[in-house]
C-alpha cells in the first residue's frame, strides 16, 4: 500500500533547501561529487513520473578532467569555466526510440505500438520526459545536498557525437554542473512574477 | 547571504513525500483544493531555475466544473474522467514570446536581444524550459501534501483555442491533475531502470 502525505507541507528548512534557498551556481567549492552520490542521485530521480513510463532520459556523468574539457570545448564561451570546474556535468540526453523499452518498461499493455511509426511524436514526447527528468535529477541533487547549475548553451549536435556516439539515436537536451555551490559566485536572486502576472484559475 | 545545506539530505518522510511514495494518480478522493493551494504552488515553482529566468510558463487551472468539462471534451478517451474528477487540473502552456519579459525578468542584461528574431529557438527554449516548470509544480504541489496526475493525451491546438485565446502566442505543453489521490486507483508501481542501463559515468 501506498504511503500517502495529504495535507503535510514540508518543514520550513526543506522548503528551502528544494526552493527558496536553492540557487543555480556559477562556481563551486573544490569538494569532489562521489560515484555513489551520483547513483543516489539517478535513484531518487528515476521515481519522478514520465508519460507511459517511458523514462527517455540518457545521462552520461561528466566527471573526469577530459569528459569535462572535452564537453568545454563544445560550450559557449560563458560556460566554459563553470564546466571545467564543476565536480561532476550531467549530459541529459533523450532517446529516440525510448518505446523499445516500453514492453520491460510499461509491461501490463503493448504501449510500445502508440509510439511506432511516429518518430515526430517521439521526439516531441522524449524531449519533454527528458525536459521533466531533468529537473527531477536537480531535484534529487538538492534533497541530497547539492547543488545545480543547469546550462543549454552549447553544440547540441557535437556533444551528441562526443558523448552519444555509441547511441546515436539519443539527443542532447541540456547539461547540469552538480557540486557544492560557493555562494561568492552568485548574484541576487532574479525578480519571480506575481501569480496574477502568468497564472488565471478558471 | 544565501542559506546552504551542504550534504544536508532530507529526512526518509521528506524523501517518501517527494519520491519514493508519491505516485500518478488517476482518481481522487472528495476533497477540494482551495486557491490558495493553487497560489501557494506557483508560490514555490516560480522559485525554480529556467534558462535565463525566463519563466515561459502560462498556467490556466481549471478548478470549475465548467472548465474542467471543456478540458475534458479536449482530451483523450483515457483521460476524460480523471479531468473530470480531479479538484483542478492545471494547463501548463508556454509563452513562445517570453523574451518580451526578459527586461523585468533579467534585468542585468539585455537578455531580450538574445531571443530576438529566433522564434525556432525561443520554440524550443519555451518547450523544454515549461517542461521543467511543470515538474516544479509537481514538486511543490508534493511538498504541500497534494497529489498529481500527469497528462499529455488531448489536442493541443484545440486546448490552445479554448483556453489561452486570449493569448494568442501561447502553446499548450502538458496537464496535471492536482488533489488528494484515491489510493484504490493506482496499480503497482512501474519498474524502473538499473543505473546502469540509461547511465555512464566518464
Amino acid at each position: 500500500m501506498t504511503k500517502q502525505f495529504h495535507d503535510n507541507v514540508l518543514s520550513d528548512d526543506a522548503l528551502d533547501q528544494l526552493f527558496h534557498e536553492a540557487r543555480s551556481y556559477n562556481g563551486w567549492l573544490d569538494k569532489p561529487v562521489s560515484d555513489e552520490q551520483i547513483r543516489a542521485i539517478y535513484e531518487l530521480m528515476k521515481m519522478g513520473p514520465t508519460s507511459a513510463n517511458m523514462q527517455p532520459a540518457r545521462i552520461v556523468w561528466a566527471k573526469s578532467a577530459e569528459a569535462k574539457q572535452k564537453l568545454s570545448d563544445l560550450a559557449s564561451e560563458g560556460n566554459k569555466t563553470k564546466i571545467e570546474t564543476a565536480p561532476v556535468v550531467a549530459i541529459i540526453g533523450y532517446d529516440i526510440d525510448f518505446h523499445e523499452h516500453l514492453p520491460w518498461l510499461f509491461p501490463h499493455t503493448d504501449a510500445k505500438s502508440w509510439f511506432e511509426g511516429d518518430e515526430a511524436g517521439r521526439e516531441q514526447g522524449a524531449f519533454r520526459n527528458s525536459s521533466l527528468q531533468g529537473a527531477y535529477l536537480m531535484f534529487a541533487a538538492r534533497a541530497l545536498g547539492l547543488d545545480c547549475g543547469p546550462m543549454s548553451g552549447f553544440d547540441n549536435a557535437a556533444v551528441d557525437k562526443a558523448f552519444f556516439a555509441d547511441q546515436p539515436r539519443v539527443r542532447s537536451n541540456f547539461i547540469c554542473g552538480i557540486g557544492y555551490g560557493d555562494a561568492s559566485t552568485i548574484f541576487d536572486r532574479s525578480p519571480r512574477p506575481d501569480f496574477d502576472r502568468f497564472n488565471t484559475i478558471a
